[in-house]
Parts: structure tokens; sequence; C-alpha cells
């Protein structure tokens, strides 16, 4: 990898991006190129805030648009605070979740529409759009299982939605990839970790 | 007053606009007219935490666009919750501070542009305008000086802006009374509180 990048891993619970994050940031560090990882939404004290407050599970009453300018909200302070900083120090940015999970989970699993999604968003981030992003595209019937077995993990208001909000957000993200092919590179979640890692460790080889 | 109506009080901190809300809505319950009153950015248990995040004097570092997208999460959970059952049953909502607070302080006193404020919020609250909003202007140098009068009064983060950006905001306000002369009614703050609610009382009258 030559160039600094702003790298986004996209793609349901359960598709393993947080677990696969971690092993490319480690490959990164072994080869000497300077990373940062973070998280959406938050990464900042006042984005972990603003988090919290979206993923409170008695939050039930939650608006879809609420939910929609919370997350682009805690994206822009998340932006602003650390990741271009880390963007202008040179850095490959690592970022588990960013734009796209918007429009997949507020644009068409809330049905708020993936344009009104997008506005709100530029008005968080300008055009600041990722350089590359890896969509982990996985079954929801899979990830959800994935999930319900992992019993140490934290389940937050978006994972208790039913199958037909997932089905719709898996669409919603191979849409996405149709519409920015060259940004948005689609990978099988359903491999496993060791070729996982391959593929995505290939496909940023060869797009930088 | 005929019929329902949505009402919302703008202008400075230390304008009086809660303490002569208190009394028309008071005024209003004695001539039988079914009122709730409310105010920005909170009314409802997401609204308020959404406020607490907006308002900690600790949080120097926010971003004014996440301030502003904050603001327009905060209203729309505090509109559909709150205000929007209220116009359904019928009833006049007085609100303290709604959508020209954001554009005022957000897009002229932060510098992020009306439109592009405004953008967000209609993505919040649809085409949802307030039927009615009453001014309160007054010279900030005025306002500034009651606040601090005023001991007992929480302090925010808007509140400790310097005078500059509090002259930006009034210009601003004024402004938005041009735009939208039906809705906007300018009362000037400076007077007697009797005089303002006399002021406030009769423009409510004639309007509706």
């Amino acid at each position: 990898m030559k160039k600094p990048s702003f790298i986004t891993f996209e793609g349901p619970e359960g598709a393993g991006k947080t677990t696969i994050l971690k092993i490319i940031a480690e490959k990164c560090e072994k080869e000497g190129i300077e990373v940062i990882t973070t998280r959406e939404p938050g990464g900042s004290v006042i984005a972990e805030k603003i988090r919290n407050v979206i993923l409170d599970p008695e939050h039930t009453e939650m608006d879809a648009r609420t939910e929609a300018l919370l997350y682009a909200a805690a994206r822009s302070q998340h932006f602003v605070e650390k990741i271009q900083p880390a963007i202008s120090a040179g850095k490959i940015v690592l970022c588990d979740r960013f734009i796209d999970s918007s429009l997949a989970y507020q644009g068409v699993g809330r049905n708020l529409g993936i344009d009104a999604v997008y506005d709100i968003n530029v008005f968080a981030i300008g055009n600041q759009m990722p350089d590359h992003t890896i969509l982990f595209d996985l079954d929801p019937e899979v990830g959800l299982a994935r999930i319900n077995a992992n019993k140490g993990r934290e389940i937050n208001r978006l994972d208790v939605e039913g199958l037909e909000f997932h089905r719709s957000v898996r669409a919603a993200y191979l849409q996405l990839a149709d519409k920015y092919p060259e940004r948005i590179h689609v990978i099988d979640a359903a491999k496993s970790v060791d070729e996982v890692v391959k593929n995505v460790w290939s496909i940023l080889q060869t797009s930088m």
C-alpha cells in the first residue's frame, strides 16, 4: 500500500468485520505501515455519548429520522476529531462502519430513502467519502445465528430487528456496491477468517 | 384564538421568552383554551438526553455540524413524541425555541449557512413549520446583562459565546423575520413583562 487511505469495513453484524479489521491492522503494522483503527458511531468522547443514546435498548420509541440524524452527528464529530487528523498525518485509517451503514440501515432498512440520508451525511462530512470500502456480504440468517451463538456479545437496538429488516439492509448494501463499483469491494463473508483476510488483503494491495 | 396552532417563541437568552410563555399559557387556560407548553431541545426522554450532550459545558471540542445535527435530531424526536400528538388532539402548542433557533445560532452564528441548516431540519420535521413565531428582539448586551444578574440560572455552552456571536444571531433572527413576515412577529423584548405579554397576546388574538 503506497498512499494514505481512508478504508471502511461495512456489512451486517456477525459478518466478522471487527475481527478481520484487527487482523488487517496487525498485518499493516508488520509491514511498517502507519495505521489507526476506529469504529462507528464512536471514536471520540462526544461521539461515544451520542452512540449511547442511539443504541440504548430502552429507546424503543426512537423515531427513524432522529436515529439517522444522530448517526450523522456522531459521524461528523468522529470524522473531525479522529479520522481527518489521521489522514492529514499520512496514516491509513481502518474504520468499522461509516456512511454506507446509514445509507443501508436508515435509508433502506428504515425507509427514509438513500438520497435523503446521503444529503444529511454530506452536511456531516462534506464530500469526504472513503477511498475504499470492503463490504462483508453475508446471508442475514447466517449473521444472526453467529450473533446468537456469541453469548458475550452486546446486543443493540438494531440487532433485534427481524429477518426482513436485515434482508432489506443486505439488498441495500449490494445496491450501493453496484452504484459505487470503484469504491465498494464485495467479499464473501461466509468463508473462513483466513480466506476473508486473504481476500481483503489482496483487494487493498491491488487498489492502492 | 379559534383554531389549533403551533406557536414558537424565539430570541436570545435573557429576552424573557420562558417567563412570557408561562404567562401566555395561563391566560389561554383561563379562557378555556387547551394548551401545552414545551421547550427545545427537549420535551421527551430521548430529546432531553440529546440536549444533555449538546449543552454540556465540557464539550468544548464539539464541531458546529455535530451541534446542528444534534439539535435537528432532538427536534425530530420532540416533534414526533410531543408536538405532533398535541396538534392532532386540537391543542394549542407553545414551544420555547424551534427551527429558527437553529437557523440563527447554527446557520449564522456558527457560519454553516441558513439554507444548509434549513435542509437538515426539513429532513427532521418535514414541512411542519410553526403557524406563528414570536421573536423576542433584544440588544445582546441587555440580554447578557440579564443572564449575568440571574445567579440561579444554568449557564450553557452557547451563553458563554462572545458578544459578536450574539450580535450575529440577532441580525439573523431579524433577517428571518424579513423572509417570513407572515409567520414571524417581532416584539420589543426590552419593554416590561406586562407590556410584552400585552403585545404577544394581541398578536396571537389577531393572527388566529
